[in-house]
């Protein structure tokens, strides 16, 4: 048990638990120990980001086996738990065959605005992402299979690695667009093929989309279908404020990539269908 | 994520979290999948009583095979959430060779009596348990040899199976020995013989035990090592304040064994050294 010191500011309280498990969610013949240890705990914050709140604690529970190096583990757990600044302040350790990573996190939602869910999108409403997608993916491939490597520059190709192995999060834009009045939120772990269907089915509004942003060394089914990128995906009103807010904070502003229509149907990119794309871990 | 509906109620939130895994804390030839759901949240729950909290929310991360009984799983997760008060407000499913359930429990410290911790006994505080030992242990005799049986009427012999298959929790004992100065606490999910020292040595004092209760059908050896009890451990003041504390609240007054030394190589049962009891997981 941990006795969390001092009062929780706010009196909102979020707690988010996410789990991964060696042989669905990674390979550790493409990730070092402490890449997982980092994403383990960054994808468990990505979820308090989506709601626009901010992460306070972390309890990490390691299922493991004996030889799983436990000393790299804990390194990237606790890079990210700098990175983040959401310490770790208990958790587990029990034997098991397999190496299964539970992490919860707690977190504060803080000031008057309501909380962002991924149901709250209406019809006339932008869409915006917080970054150009398809990064991880790209990076999976291009340490899956060296002959993708050639044609990209090495300093391009680590950074799109890195994307993979250890994602960022956007935590200062969640909690902007929270306060700018964004309709509704998720963050993008399954990819935007997948996961702007559920945020439209849980709106129950349809949407057109004008673009999606590709990275530069991905390519459109990689930003589409991709998954693990953690950009947020943000429904909000057509009126300028979102980004006059992000503006004002200094943050980058995201890119709108189209609009909610009130016809629950439909799924456009374009003029094409964009149905949705099922998502499979990667390792 | 979860948003906790309401405030919080005091400044104090605490945070547990605890692990189960097939083959290494459970074997289901012997217990039901139910029964598995329900020790995997009274475990982690039980982590509260001993801190003197109350159980507010638990979030459940599941990794399982396709082979597992989840509705079971499930329901026996519910009754014990149900049992505990404690609402099972979020949580994952993740695949993995091994079913791996780790629960967290959320919880809160009411009123203005600091946390109890095992590190606060004091030479001379008197030492207490809430119940007789070794039911679990006996139980797990029974079910696993039925040779065992023999000279026990039914009754008896389900009610000391289901002390190991279904465990129950002293929350409100945890809650009134906090309120009435408990120095030193803990839950015997070792055993007594492994976890007094535990608590001894966190708080730098010696003991000598009087006694051992030994719950009828249980052994001498199953009471000191049997663990799985989750009977409360309690140091306080020896000037009859927690006796009449629990008197007054109506609850049953725990059970004197003995003292704190102030030499803290003491460790006596009696006359006899009582050295600390390796634990083994059982089946």
């Amino acid at each position: 048990v941990v006795l969390v010191p001092g009062p929780i500011d706010g009196p909102r309280l979020l707690l988010s638990t996410d789990t991964v498990v060696a042989g669905v969610h990674f390979d550790l013949s493409l990730v070092t120990p402490a890449d997982v240890g980092w994403k383990a705990l960054t994808v468990a914050i990505s979820d308090i980001a989506a709601m626009g709140g901010r992460p306070a604690h972390a309890l990490v529970a390691l299922s493991a086996g004996p030889a799983t190096d436990f000393d790299a583990l804990v390194d990237g757990i606790s890079e990210a738990a700098k990175r983040w600044r959401c310490p770790v302040v208990g958790g587990d350790l029990t034997s098991a065959a397999q190496l299964v990573i539970s992490v919860t996190v707690t977190g504060t939602l803080e000031g008057p605005a309501p909380a962002v869910h991924r149901s709250g999108a209406r019809p006339g409403d932008a869409l915006f992402v917080t970054g150009p997608l398809g990064t991880a993916a790209a990076g999976h491939r291009l340490l899956s299979d060296r002959t993708a490597r050639s044609g990209l520059d090495a300093a391009h190709r680590l950074a799109l690695e890195r994307a993979f192995r250890r994602p960022e999060i956007r935590l200062a834009e969640g909690r902007a667009a929270r306060d700018c009045g964004a309709s509704a939120m998720m963050d993008l772990s399954d990819g935007l093929g997948l996961d702007l269907h559920r945020l439209a089915r849980a709106s129950g509004v349809g949407f057109v989309l004008d673009d999606v942003p590709v990275a530069p060394g991905a390519t459109l089914s990689e930003a589409l279908g991709g998954g693990e990128d953690y950009e947020l995906l943000i429904a909000a009103p057509d009126d300028g404020a979102l980004a006059a807010g992000f503006q004002a904070l200094g943050l980058l502003v995201p890119q709108r990539i189209g609009v909610c229509t009130a016809d629950a149907t439909e799924h456009r990119l374009g003029q094409r269908s964009l149905e949705a794309t099922g998502y499979q871990h990667r390792f």
